[in-house]
C-alpha cells in the first residue's frame, strides 16, 4: 500500500474532524475550556509537587506531564477500560487518528456495511421470491462495502507502525477477502455476460462471514472462534474413536443379521447387508434420529438382537456423548481461562504504561498523587463528576495515605466499569418538578402503596386471572384489564419517576406490551378490516401474558437460575455470532449445490399443488410423505431454516435422504459435516459455556470490585433508609442502596445531599469472566515476558500462554 | 421382634460356625496356631515394651493388648479398609457374629436371593411366553427370599445395640417390605381363589427393587440414590420454570395460529387449537422428538411463523437443557464431595478407634511401635507377607524414627488398598519349572522378539488385514488367521507366563475370542447342521475383529479417553443399578397397566399376521404404520426394551400415542413421568458423572498413596531393569516396575531376591473419588462432632455435613 497516499487520506480525515475528539463516547462534551483546564492543571501539578527525587534516574521517571503525555496516558486507560488491543504510534497526530478510529460512529458504520454485505444474500440469485435485484445492483452495494473496509484499513494503517501492521494476520485476511471478492465479481460479470447468469457462481460469498471475525471490533467473536479452533484437536481424537466403533459395529451387524434376510421398516430388503449403509445408519443412530425404527426388524425377528443395539447405544450415545461434552468442557474452560488471563495481562500492561507516565517519586517509591489522578480521570471520562472520581480514589487508596501505589492503580479500570449512580439524579420526575404535590399526604400514601410488595402481588394475581381468561377464550373483560394495567403503569411511573421506571427492564417490558396493546386496540376500533386487526390484537393481548414471566423472577428460589439466564444473554450474542458465521457458510454452499431442485407446491387440496414437491424422484420417499417440501435451499431464509432443523437433529436423516435421492449419496457428506460441526462441536461448547457461567454464578454473586466499592461507600457514609430509594423496593436493590455523606472534604463533614447507589448489575461477559479467573493471578503479574503487548500478533500466537501447567 | 428368640438363633449360628472365623476373605487361612501366635505376640509386646508412661492417666491409655482388643482393633481396620459402616457391640461374641455376618458367602447368598426375587417377574404372569410358572411356584421362591432377608436382619440384630438397630431406617424399610410382600401374597391367593387370577394384582412387586438400595451391602447404590434425591429439589425449580414457559407458548401458539385453520401433517385438523394438546406437543418438542413435523404446517403457511418455534427451541432445548445439566452437575458434584468426605471421616474414625487400642505412650506422645503394628496387620490381612507389611511400615513411618504417629497411622488403609506384587510370584511358569530350557539362547531370542513392540505391531497389522478380509466377505483365509493368532497367544503365554498373561485384560480378551472361535470352528467341522454353525462361527469370527479395539488403546493420544472409559466402568455398574431400579418399577407398573392390550403378529407377509397389532383401535395410527407392535408391556423383557427405547427419546411420542389411543390420555402421564425421571434426571446425572471423572482423570494420573509407596520402594531399592519384568514392556508397567533389595534388615543389606511391583491400577470408584476430594481435608480432621459414628442413622441425616459453606 502506498504510504504517501495513506498519509494524505489521514490528513483529510484530520482536517474534517477538527477539533480532535479525545475520548470515545464523550467526545461531544469536551469543551475547549476543558482541554485548557487539563493543560493548566498539568502544569500546576508539575510545579506544586515539591518532593522531587534526588537521584537523577528517579527524577527522570517523574516526568512533567504535558498535554500529549496526559493524552497518551488517558488513551492507555481508555484502551484498558474497553479491552482494546491496538498498537499505535505515540505522537499526537497518531493518537488523534487513533481516537478518531475508535469513534463509535465509525464502528457503527462498519457494522452497518458488514451486515449489508451479509444481507445481500437475500437479494442475490437465488433470492427470496420477489426480492431479487439484478446482479449489478447487489454488486454496486458490495463495492460500497469493500470501499468502506478499505477505508478502515487505511485509517488503521495511518496510526500504526508499518512493520507491525503488515505482520497482523487480521489485516492480511481482510485485504485477501477484498481482493478475492473483487476478482470474483469481475469473473462473474464476464461469465454472466458470455455464458449466461445460470452458470455463473459467486464463490466469494462464502468468505463474507469471515469478515465478522477478522475486524478488530469483533474481539469477542474472534476469541470464541479461537477457543473453538483450539478445542478441535482433542475432539477429533474422540471422533476417530467413535467412528472406529461405528465401523466395527457396522461389520458386526452385517455378520449378525446376514442369514436372517430381514427387510427395513419401509419395506426395503437387505437389512444391514450393505456395509456403508450400515455405517450411515449407525451414525444416524448415534444422533438417535432413527431410533427405534432401525432396530425394529431385528427386534421382531429375535428379542435378543436388541442387545446389539443396546450395547451400541449405551456406548456411543451415553458414554461417548458424555466424553465429548467432557473433552469440550475441559478444553474450552482451559482455553477460556487462558484467553481471559491474557486479556487481564493486556489490561495491566496498558495501565502500567499509563502509570509510567503519571507516577511521581516520593519517599523512595513511585506513587500517584490525587491531583494527577483527578486530571487523568477527567481526561478519561469527562462526564464523571468530581465526587465520583473522589470516591474511586478513596476505594483505590486502600491504606488511606492519600497516594495510590502501582498495585492499587492497576484496579482503576475495574472500578470505572462498576456503574455508580448519584441518587440525586434518581429522584422521581414529579418530586423534582412538583415537590409540594408529590410530598403531600395523599401522594405519600399512594407512593407507599405502590412501593409495597402487596401492590405487585395484586397485579401479579390480576395477570394470572387475565391469562386464565385468555386461555378460556373469554374476551369480554379485555378492555377492563387493559385499563387496569395502564393505571398500574401510570402509578409506578409517578411513584418512582420516569428515569427509574425505564431503567428497569421489567417495567420497560410492561410498558412496551401495554402500549402495543393500546395501539392495536385503537387500530381495531377505527379500522374496518376486521379480520386483520382482530388477529393482531389477539396476538398483542397474548403477549401481555408474557408478563407472567415476571412472577418467577420475584421468587427467591428462582434467583440463581434467572441470574444465569440474564448472564447468558450477552454470551448468546457471541455464540449467536459464531453459529451465524457457520450457518451462513453452509447456507451459501447449500444454495449453490441444491437451490431450485424442488419446491413447496402445497399438498393435495391446494390449487397450486404439484405432486412430489415438483420432483418426480421424491415419489414414495419419507421426505415427501412427511411433507418436508419446504425444507429446501431455494433462498437464504429457507436455507437457514433447514439448517436450524438439522441443528435440532430429529428427522435430519429424512431431510438429508431427500437430497440424496434427488442428487447422489455425496449429499450425505454435506449433512454429516454440518451435524459434526454444529451439533457435536458448537452446541456442546454452548452447553459447556452455560455450565461454566452457572458454576461461576454460584461462586461469585457480586464482583470483587463492586463489593469493594460498596464497602467503601458504607464506611464513608450511612446506610440508606428505604425513603432514599425511590425505586421498587425489591431485595437486590435494597442491598445495593447505600448513601454517603459527601466525604470529599473530610475536614468538614457536611451532608451535601449527594448519595450514591451501585447501578443494577450491568456486568458484561468479559467482566464476569475476568472476575472469574482474575483471583488466580497475582495482582501485579503482567504475564510472561515473551507476550509482548507491542506485538499485534499476540492473539495469533496459539500456545504462548497455555495453562497446561496451571490447569 | 423377640429378643430371646434372636439370641437363640445367634447361638445356633455360633455353634454351627466354630471355630469363629476372624478375618473376612482369609478366614480359611487362619490356623489355630496363627491365633495362638497372635495371643503370644500380644503378650510378649506387653512385656517387652519397657518405656511405660509415668503418668497413670497415660499408662491407662497404653492398655495391654489381649486377644479381644486386638481382634477389635483389626475389625476397625478391616471396616475402614472396606468402607463398612456397621455399628456393633464390642464383646467377643458380637465381634465374631459380626465377622460371620461379613463373610463373603453370606453376602453372595443375599445377592443371589435378591436377584432371584427380581427375576421372578420373568415367570410371573404376564410371563415371557412359555416361561410361566403357576403362582404358587413363584410364591414359594419369594417366601424363600423373604426367609433369607429375615435371617440377615436377625443376624445383624444379634451383634447390634438394640436401641440403635431400631433407629436405622434401612432395617425398618426391609421389615416393611417383607411384611407388605407377605400380606400381598396372602391377599393375592384369596383373590385368585375366589375371584379368579385375572383380577388379582401383585402390587408388592414394585417394592422389590427397593431391597437393592436398603441392604447395607449395596452401599454405593444407596449413595447414588441419595445423591440423586438431594439433587432433585433444584431440578424441580428448573422444571417448574420450563413448564411455565411451555404453558405460555401453548397459549401464544393458539392465539397465533387460530385464524389460519391449519391441519397437522397427518391430516388432523385443528392445528394448535387445543390448549392441552399444545402443551403436550411443545413438551415433545423440548425432547425434539416431533421436530420438524410439528412446525411444518405453520412454516408452509408463513415462513415467519418459524420464529415462534425457533425462539421456543432455543429457549427450551438449548438454554434450559444447558441449565438442567448445570444444576445437576453442580449439585451432584457438591453432594458427591459431601458423601465422599463423609466416608473419609468414617474411615478415619474407625482407624482412630483402632489407634486408641494399640497406641503406646512414649516420649510424651502416643506412638505405635513396629511389633504391635505387625501383629495388627497380620490379624487384618493374614495373607500378606511379612516383607510387604514391613514395606508398608516404612512408607507410613515418614520420619523414619521407627514409630508411627496417629497422623501417619491414619493412612494405613490407603496403603493396604494399593495392590503390591512380589515379582518372585510373577515369574513365568516356564522359568520356574524348566529354567534351563527357558533361559537357553534360542528361548531368550524368542522372548525378546515377543516382548518387542514390533511383535505387537505385526499382529495389529494382521488383525487389520483380517478385518478387511471379513469386510470384503472373503472367508478363505480364516483358518490361516485362526492358526496365526493361536501361535501369537501361545508365544505370549510362554514369554510372560500364565499368571501375567491372564492378569492382562487385553490378553484375556484375545484368549477368550480365539478359544471361542476354535470351539465354533471345530463344532462346525463335526456338526451337520450347517446353517446354525456357520451362523455361530461367522459371528465369533467377527468378534475377533473386536481385537481392533486394542490398537487405539496403544496410542498415546487416546490414553486419557481410554483411561476415562476404564474408570467409568465401575461407575456404570452403580448407575446401571440405579437405572435398573427405576426401570423395574416402571416395568412392573407398565405391565400391570398395559399388558396384553396388543401384540406383535407380523406384518402382511407373515402367516400369523393380524392387522393393527391385533387391536382395531390402532388402525391408521403412526404407531402401527411405524411397525411398533413389538413395543408392548406383555412381559418384563419387552417392557425393559420399550423403556430403553423411551430412554433413547426419539419417537417416544409415537410409542406413547399408541398407548393413548388404546387406553386414554392419562397414559401420557406415565410416559412423561418416565421421561422426566430417566432422561432429564438420571441421564444428566450420568453425564455429570462422566464429566467429573474426566476432569479428575486430568488432575490425578496416579493416586497419592500409590506414588508414596512407589517413591519409598525406589528409595529403598533399585530401579528395575527390563529383565526383572516378565510382563509386556508396555509403558505404564515399566514406570511402575521397581525392585528393592529386601530392606527388612537394614543392618545387613543383602539381596534376598525379593522384588516388588505395584499392581495394575485397580482403583475402584470409591478410591478414586476419595483421592479426588481427600486433598481438601486436613489429614487428621475427623469431621464435625455431631456426626457420631455410633449413630447408625448417620447416612439418613440428610444435612448434617453439607458442604454448602465449603463448596
Amino acid at each position: 500500500m502506498d504510504l504517501i497516499k495513506t498519509v494524505r487520506t489521514v490528513k483529510i480525515i484530520a482536517a474534517l474532524t477538527k477539533p480532535p475528539k479525545v475520548a470515545e463516547d464523550h467526545a461531544d462534551i469536551i469543551k475547549p475550556q476543558t482541554v485548557s483546564f487539563h493543560k493548566d492543571a498539568a502544569n500546576s501539578i508539575n510545579i506544586d509537587f515539591a518532593n522531587q527525587p534526588t537521584n537523577p534516574e528517579h527524577r527522570e521517571h517523574t516526568a512533567p506531564i504535558n498535554e500529549t503525555s496526559l493524552y497518551l496516558a488517558a488513551t492507555y486507560v481508555i484502551d484498558a477500560k474497553y479491552n482494546r488491543n491496538f498498537q499505535f504510534k505515540t505522537d499526537l497526530r497518531s493518537l488523534r487518528l487513533y481516537h478518531l478510529y475508535n469513534q463509535r460512529i465509525l464502528s457503527w458504520m462498519l457494522y452497518f456495511f458488514v451486515i449489508l454485505n451479509l444481507l445481500l444474500a437475500m437479494f442475490e440469485k437465488p433470492a427470496i421470491p420477489g426480492w431479487e435485484i439484478p446482479y449489478w445492483g447487489t454488486m454496486l452495494l458490495e463495492v460500497a462495502c469493500m470501499c468502506y473496509y478499505t477505508f478502515r484499513l487505511v485509517h488503521n494503517y495511518s496510526f500504526s507502525s508499518e512493520r507491525l501492521w503488515w505482520k497482523d494476520a487480521k489485516h492480511l485476511v481482510v485485504i485477501g477477502i477484498i481482493a478475492l471478492t473483487i476478482l470474483d465479481m469481475i469473473i462473474y460479470i464476464f461469465v454472466a455476460q458470455f455464458a449466461g447468469a445460470h452458470v455463473a457462481v459467486r464463490g466469494s460469498r462464502v468468505l463474507r462471514p469471515l469478515l465478522l471475525i477478522n475486524f478488530p471490533e469483533m474481539r469477542l467473536l474472534r476469541q470464541a472462534v479461537r477457543n473453538i479452533r483450539r478445542t478441535l484437536p482433542e475432539i477429533i481424537n474422540v471422533l476417530i474413536l467413535l467412528f472406529m466403533i461405528i465401523a466395527l459395529f457396522a461389520l458386526l451387524g452385517r455378520e449378525l443379521f446376514k442369514y436372517d434376510g430381514l427387510n427395513y421398516i419401509n419395506g426395503d430388503d437387505g437389512y444391514f447387508l450393505d456395509y456403508f449403509k450400515n455405517v450411515w445408519d449407525l451414525y444416524v443412530l448415534v444422533t438417535t434420529a432413527n431410533s427405534p425404527d432401525i432396530m425394529m426388524p431385528a427386534y421382531d425377528e429375535n428379542p435378543w438382537y436388541m442387545l446389539f443395539f443396546i450395547i451400541f447405544v449405551m456406548l456411543c450415545n451415553y458414554i461417548f456423548i458424555g466424553i465429548f461434552l467432557a473433552v469440550i468442557y475441559k478444553n474450552y474452560r482451559m482455553h477460556l481461562k487462558n484467553e481471559v488471563q491474557r486479556s487481564v495481562f493486556m489490561k495491566r500492561r496498558k495501565l502500567a504504561k499509563a502509570w509510567d507516565i503519571v507516577k511521581v517519586w516520593k519517599d523512595n517509591c513511585f506513587v500517584l498523587p490525587w491531583k494527577r489522578f483527578c486530571i487523568l480521570l477527567q481526561q478519561v471520562e469527562p462526564k464523571r463528576s468530581l465526587s465520583q472520581i473522589r470516591l474511586i480514589w478513596r476505594v483505590l487508596d486502600e491504606d488511606s495515605d492519600d497516594f495510590v501505589s502501582k498495585r492499587e492503580f492497576l484496579k482503576v479500570v475495574d472500578l470505572l466499569n462498576v456503574e455508580l449512580l448519584e441518587i440525586k439524579d434518581q429522584q422521581p420526575f414529579f418530586q423534582r418538578w412538583m415537590p409540594t404535590c408529590f410530598n403531600s399526604k395523599l401522594s405519600t400514601i399512594v407512593r407507599t402503596i405502590v412501593k409495597h410488595r402487596g401492590f405487585r402481588w395484586t397485579f401479579d394475581t390480576i395477570i394470572i386471572i387475565n391469562a386464565i381468561l385468555i386461555g378460556l377464550d373469554i374476551d369480554e373483560a379485555e378492555w377492563f384489564f387493559l385499563s387496569i394495567f395502564t393505571v398500574e403503569i401510570l402509578l409506578r411511573m409517578y411513584a418512582i419517576g420516569f428515569k427509574a421506571y425505564f431503567r428497569n427492564p421489567w417495567d420497560l417490558f410492561d410498558f412496551t406490551v401495554i402500549t402495543a396493546a393500546w395501539v392495536a386496540s385503537i387500530f381495531e376500533v377505527i379500522a374496518e378490516k376486521k379480520e386483520f386487526t382482530e388477529y393482531t390484537l389477539d396476538f398483542l393481548l397474548v403477549l401481555r401474558v408474557l408478563r407472567l414471566v415476571r412472577i418467577p423472577a420475584n421468587l427467591e428460589r428462582f434467583q440463581v437460575i434467572i441470574a444465569t439466564l440474564s448472564n447468558i444473554g450477552p454470551a448468546i450474542v457471541t455464540f449467536g455470532g459464531v453459529i451465524f458465521v457457520i450457518y451462513y457458510v453452509f447456507a451459501i454452499i447449500g444454495m449453490e449445490l441444491y437451490a431450485g431442485l424442488f419446491d413447496y407446491y402445497g399438498y393435495e387440496d391446494d390449487p397450486v399443488f404439484l405432486p412430489f414437491c415438483g420432483n418426480k424422484k421424491l415419489e414414495g420417499s419419507d421426505f415427501y410423505r412427511d411433507h418436508y417440501c419446504n425444507n429446501n435451499f431455494n433462498d437464504v431464509v429457507k436455507a437457514f431454516i433447514v439448517l436450524f432443523e438439522l441443528t435440532v437433529v430429529n428427522q435430519w436423516h429424512v431431510i438429508s435422504e431427500g437430497f440424496v435421492i434427488i442428487t447422489n449419496a455425496a449429499a450425505r457428506v454435506y449433512f454429516i459435516f454440518f451435524h459434526m460441526t454444529v451439533v457435536i462441536v458448537i452446541i456442546n461448547i454452548f452447553i459447556a459455556f452455560v455450565l461454566e457461567i452457572f458454576m461461576v454464578e454460584f461462586s461469585l454473586s457480586q464482583s470483587v470490585h463492586e463489593s469493594a466499592l460498596k464497602k467503601k461507600i458504607q464506611e464513608l457514609g450511612l446506610l440508606a433508609t428505604e425513603e432514599d430509594d425511590p425505586g421498587y423496593i425489591s431485595k437486590p436493590v435494597v442491598e445495593d442502596a447505600v448513601t454517603i455523606v459527601d466525604a470529599m472534604e473530610e475536614a468538614e463533614p457536611k451532608d451535601t445531599g449527594l448519595r450514591f447507589r451501585l447501578g443494577e448489575r450491568t456486568r458484561t461477559v468479559t467482566v464476569s469472566l475476568q472476575n472469574m479467573f482474575e483471583g488466580e493471578i497475582d495482582a501485579e503479574y503482567m504475564g510472561p515476558e515473551d507476550a509482548d503487548e507491542n506485538n499485534p500478533n499476540i492473539e495469533a500466537q496459539p500456545d504462548t500462554l497455555t495453562l497446561h501447567s496451571v490447569a
